[in-house]
């Protein structure tokens, strides 16, 4: 079966979580299945391979599923971001706007460098705002950027477009009308 | 260099944190070094290889990073335990006592069924009292406890004790002395 088919039928649409209105994506089935998990893997990490990818960071917490997996293949460093206060010590912080406030997610110290290529991971692109706050937090620190790899991605919300200026490949393995 | 050595020498002591007297031990160094990191999956699997384990739960959010992993190494599934109100839909839930307040822990429907044999794994033993909680929840459902693996054991704040009643391997790659 195709990737992208096996995805949509794995993956299960919750309605009106966390909020009415919304139609959830949940991934856990996914991971109740090594092969499938494998396969996302494999074909997020050759997406990237010819880019020299030196670190991968995982957005908290389920951009840590598979991004240490992703990392592993390609042969990076993993490198994990989290909410703000979740981390002992912090090399750059950063503050976005959500739709209601706001929030601010922090990467580690002493784990990502000038000259380091990184691919940013999460399951999931929604809006786009964590991922472009993490995104700018990487080139504040001096690294390059080269690209974007998402399991899913939610179509109608920005994310794209909030990503796009960053001028790097944007993948996802399933996409979703909203 | 033994893997235990390497482990010893790449995670890092960080005085105070969270909390005043309390020395963190930061696993995000572990997690740049990919050879590192698939020494520690492998060991992890090693250990339980023999137990025929068809399920691995992974604890929010740390138990995140390697579970995937040790779960592709054994073909099993990975389920994952949250946090209350963070999960869809919800098989199974449990309170606990912390040393102030309690918790409560979720683990998904459809994830784990009686006749599954369960290994339990987080980063770091400490108190037990959320891997305990998880492996009740286990048994809660029917399910067969395996056994617990951890990368990282704190000796001293009674995590071993609370564990060993279940009668399981109780498995880890580095223990500290408090």
């Amino acid at each position: 079966m195709l990737l992208e088919q096996e995805l949509r039928q794995t993956i299960r649409e919750i309605p009106d979580f966390p909020q009415k209105g919304v139609l959830f994506k949940d991934i856990t089935p996914v991971l109740l299945k090594p092969r499938l998990v494998e396969r996302c893997v494999e074909e997020l990490a050759r997406q990237f391979r010819v880019r020299d990818i030196t670190k991968v960071v995982g957005i908290e917490s389920r951009g840590f599923l598979l991004g240490p997996m992703i990392a592993q293949q390609l042969g990076a460093g993993f490198v994990i971001v989290r909410k703000k206060g979740k981390l002992p010590e912090v090399a750059a912080s950063i503050s976005y706007e959500l739709e209601y406030g706001s929030a601010t997610v922090e990467i580690a110290k002493d784990a990502i460098f000038p000259g380091d290529e990184v691919l940013i991971h999460d399951d999931l692109l929604a809006t786009g705002g964590t991922a472009a706050a993490t995104a700018k937090l990487v080139q504040q620190i001096g690294a390059k950027l080269a690209g974007f790899g998402f399991l899913i991605s939610l179509e109608g919300l920005g994310g794209r477009k909030a990503l796009e200026s960053f001028g790097v490949p944007i993948v996802q393995l399933v996409s979703y009308a909203r």
